[in-house]
């Protein structure tokens, strides 16, 4: 059990990014994204709203989740921080800082909707009102802020603010057994424990999460509270169409087997579960993940990495539930199963967690965002009639920073380190120091996946030394090929890793060929909406059909069984991409008659497939992932 | 133009009928739905709604369409005497009908709901308040108890009705330039119009007719009127969105190309246009029901006749929005297609309006009723998931009474008649009395159609004679072999129509022969809910997948594009019906892996299929037409 604890994530600013897939959102992401995000920030009012100088009547009225676009905001915009000095945004993230610092009240409270909208109402409604949530992304904010600046300016106002929580809630007498509708501040609290070693941090991320779904359910003596005093309860009607699966505390953690309700929140639980898992080396929570990582990825997760298939409850439904056109498919929800991959994968170095990971980050997470970095996705249906395009901005406008901020960081994914072991589990091109115990190795990779297969990487230790190199063999991939220093090596492998354990020396060089032809896949037949259907898929990327490449009506065209796909690396798609071509049968409208006993005729169509990630960046129009079969 | 219009249908009063398709379902009609009906009227109100004893308070309070149950339940008890003495029966209609007089008010004003609900209210909401369609029902209910009886008793109480609605009524000075939102009267009137010869009665319905949709619009002008009296217009957000398209006055009746909007509404109306088609000898109408006809049949009719997919304004949506297991397909507006159909067949002796009626009739209607009688489906989807029943009764009560008075006048389809020539529309087992005009002609089917294609016709003229026998050879059959008197003959076609000219004797047999094999259907491509899918029909019959026969996920079924269908004629289906079997590949669930780059596999499964308009008369559960093809 628990053999892999050791293992931690090589952090983003140990990790340069130089690569052909990657480099091009990174750089969109800090020079247009941050900037232009701020600014929204600020023309809504959510930057002025710290003031606190809202009254009665003003519009626009301060949201529950305000604070928390402003933290992930300061979260992405602290993390270019860290890789790219910029002396201006750092005086810009001090002045939202101190703004924030100034609407912090004297108990250390810090929360601009419940000081001004609905002051003396703090804490009386966990289940709807997302105060933890967005202490939570503060949290996430002043970690980020201090490591990537040194500067306490945030850390401390968020530590007493955290101090203050701690004394709110907790199992002594005159405090609240409670804990947050929406997830977030059990995760962000186990940084905090990280970066100050207050252990107290760490154990309070504890109590919410072993507190979560124990009776008396916390939400129902909350609520009684609230209609005592009068209050109505605007959201009933819902939460009876939901129920508590819907924030994931219709039971204790460690007895829940689904995944189930809103798709972010239980991402950023499961995600604190493998925190907890991890730090406490606490098996049954290890156990409880990887049952419902099971659920998950068994029953309900998309092509495309996206989870949560219903509007409604923004979340899960019932197994192979995976509609393409209606797919809600949330890109936050995306990135919250990038976390909890990323968590699982240092409890267990095995592939099925970075497969997962590399599909959501390779598809339904950056199908999120605009190549330019100024038009944001919060629904990433895997079909379209045309009429689904990306958008400026959102009401509720949690998706574009929480893409900021995974861009900002996502040198994050690529390595991970413990002693006397290096694990390359992205293949991006850059170079990384990892940390081996005895000494600091650097690495070194050469590639342009995901449009080929070719991964050379340098292995550069300080000394020479034996140690072992952990490189992911993507269960996408049948067959890859490895030379050290230009010899054939058979290495081992081990759940989906292969393992090149050696004396390595200064230059010494590792050749990695993944074998990468266009692969068909098929949707388990309980998948209703994908039966007769065909996904492309060409290394991790999705391919989809595009209305501008291929004319109206998509779904009228049938891949036949026997296609010959051409894979083409063009300049026209992003800043080059591998599109591929095939001919197709499309369906003719051949007659008026509605009915006829005669099998609809087709005709022989070229097809021009391009990567899902990469749609709705030319002309609008039709998408479809998920293909008729001839 | 107007060639045929001379056609007239022959009686259902000289039609007997004794077939094993409809014997059943005319008795369990008799036996079971309309005493049962009539029980459902006086439980809920309804009959003693008539005495006008209502006091505000009271419940249940009686509703704007309660008259028309009564009406379409007189109507059909009617039907019935009118073939099968019942003195009980003609006893409790006297009594119903001697409480509809009563409830008539001095000026000949009769509506329950606007003498004791809203007094006062009478004709300032025709769009919504059902008043005049209530008085076309109730005009159709004196005309078949007049017919049927002998008894002036209910048509006197309806021609005072009339004569003060045709006071109210026109586009003289103080005269309302209204009608009614629900179509019905003006086909009604042109009931009434025949059998009492006044043509007023035809007038006011061509008037109703002609002044529909012009302009300035009177649904707009009484709406005003409305609100300045102070009312609120509580529907004002759904007409918003279904327009005056709901109930086809979005345009003057001659400029409509499109069927539109509620699917019932827009029947009596095309109906009403086409009687007037034929009354008037006007082609402007007739063209527009043709346009209207074309476009319904080529874009808007579900293979088993059904109509109307949407719920929202239970009517059309687009041309080749046909989803089948959200169709809504309501049993009425099946029944509407069928008066349709059967007025255009007057005006041309075509066999596309026979084929259509004979859809209807065989399937999308008649699946409207229980084999008992005794349950009734209001909507009629083509697909399951087995949460679908019949039910015993409805709030909007519309359908089963309307089942009722169509079964009971079934005779009324088959024959028709015109100076020296007879014409068999349908293949039901009986005889008919018809006038050649010169002489009487006695016509007898022998026949298990729809079970298999062999018609016997015995012909017999009160005197030998050269006539003409028209028999519709059905759009289904693409082979069709005639003898008279035991010899070969290859008779010309008009229209569909097989044209037996000769001097006809008594005794004289023709013997038809319609090749019935099974038959693969195919949706026009831009189906989208149908494409990759099949429809099996035999006959006029469409046949369908139901779970108690073939275990249930019938979608995860595929129809091998080769297989051989077994016809056999069971006794556990009704009173015994031809069932379909075949082998079909059934997906398996093979493993885990919710994608995976090997095609789904299949095992062969032996199914079978059962005529439509049987489903849901055994064990509940799922039920499919349109079948996945392999």
């Amino acid at each position: 059990m628990m053999e892999h604890a050791s293992l931690r994530a090589v952090p983003f600013t140990d990790v340069t990014i130089n690569d052909a897939f990657w480099s091009g959102r990174l750089q969109a992401n800090i020079e247009q994204t941050i900037p232009y995000q701020y600014e929204q920030c600020k023309t809504t009012g959510r930057v002025d709203a710290l003031k606190l100088e809202w009254k009665p009547g003003d519009e626009p009225v301060p949201h529950i989740f305000w604070d928390s676009d402003i933290a992930k905001w300061i979260e992405a915009a602290s993390y270019t921080l860290a890789t790219k000095p910029d002396a201006q945004l750092e005086a810009l993230l001090d002045e939202v800082i101190a703004l924030l610092a100034s609407a912090q009240q004297p108990d250390g409270y810090l929360n601009t909707h419940f000081t001004v909208v609905e002051p003396g109402k703090r804490w009386t409604n966990l289940r709807d009102a997302h105060e933890l949530y967005c202490a939570g992304h503060l949290i996430e904010a002043a970690v980020a802020h201090y490591q990537a600046t040194g500067k306490r300016s945030l850390l401390d106002v968020i530590c007493r603010y955290c101090d203050h929580i701690a004394q709110t809630f907790g199992p002594n007498p005159g405090q609240k057994r409670g804990y947050c509708g929406h997830e977030e501040i059990e995760l962000a609290l186990v940084k905090l424990y990280h970066v100050t070693g207050e252990r107290r941090y760490l154990d309070l991320s504890a109590y919410f999460i072993n507190e979560r779904g124990q009776q008396p359910h916390y939400f129902d003596l909350e609520l009684k509270e609230r209609l005592k005093q009068g209050e109505k309860d605007r959201l009933a009607e819902f939460h009876r169409t939901v129920g508590y699966e819907y924030n994931q505390s219709h039971k204790p953690v460690r007895e829940q087997v689904h995944v189930v309700g809103h798709a972010v929140r239980a991402m950023y639980l499961y995600s604190a579960m493998a925190d907890l898992a991890w730090e406490l080396q606490d098996d049954t929570l290890k156990q409880a993940c990887e049952r419902l990582w099971a659920d998950l990825c068994e029953k309900k997760l998309y092509i495309t990495g996206g989870i949560g298939p219903s509007g409604h409850n923004e979340g899960f439904t019932r197994a192979y539930d995976l509609p393409n056109e209606t797919a809600y498919a949330e890109t936050c929800a995306a990135i919250g199963l990038v976390f909890w991959a990323h968590r699982m994968l240092h409890l267990d170095c095995d592939r099925r967690y970075a497969d997962v990971m590399e599909r959501a980050l390779y598809n339904g997470v950056i199908s999120g965002v605009s190549l330019d970095g100024r038009k944001f996705f919060y629904e990433n249906p895997l079909a379209s009639n045309g009429q689904v395009h990306r958008q400026d901005w959102f009401e509720c406008a949690c998706c574009p920073p929480n893409v900021a901020r995974l861009l900002a960081s996502f040198g994050n994914y690529i390595y991970s380190q413990r002693e006397e072991e290096a694990v390359i589990h992205l293949f991006v091109q850059g170079s990384a120091t990892l940390d081996l115990g005895t000494q600091k190795l650097s690495l070194k990779q050469q590639t342009r996946y995901p449009w080929d297969g070719e991964v050379r990487i340098q292995v550069d230790p300080e000394q020479s030394a034996r140690f072992r190199v952990r490189v992911r063999q993507p269960g996408w991939c049948r067959k890859a090929t490895v030379r050290v220093n230009g010899e054939p090596v058979q290495p081992a492998s081990e759940r989906g890793y292969l393992i090149l354990e050696r004396e390595w020396s200064q230059g010494d060089v590792i050749e990695l060929t993944l074998h990468m032809p266009v692969e068909r896949v098929y949707a388990h037949p309980q998948v209703r909406e994908d039966r007769g259907r065909v996904a492309l898929q060409r290394g991790p990327l999705v391919y989809c059909l595009e209305e501008v490449d291929n004319s109206s009506d998509l779904d009228a065209l049938l891949v036949p069984q026997t296609a010959d796909f051409t894979q083409t690396y063009v300049q026209d798609l992003a800043s080059g991409a591998v599109a591929l071509s095939f001919e197709a049968q499309r369906l003719e409208a051949d007659g008026p008659s509605l009915y006829r006993t005669e099998r609809p005729r087709t005709s022989m169509v070229q097809v021009r497939a391009v990567p899902y990630c990469l749609w709705d960046n030319r002309s609008p129009g039709e998408m479809l992932v998920w293909l008729r079969e001839a």
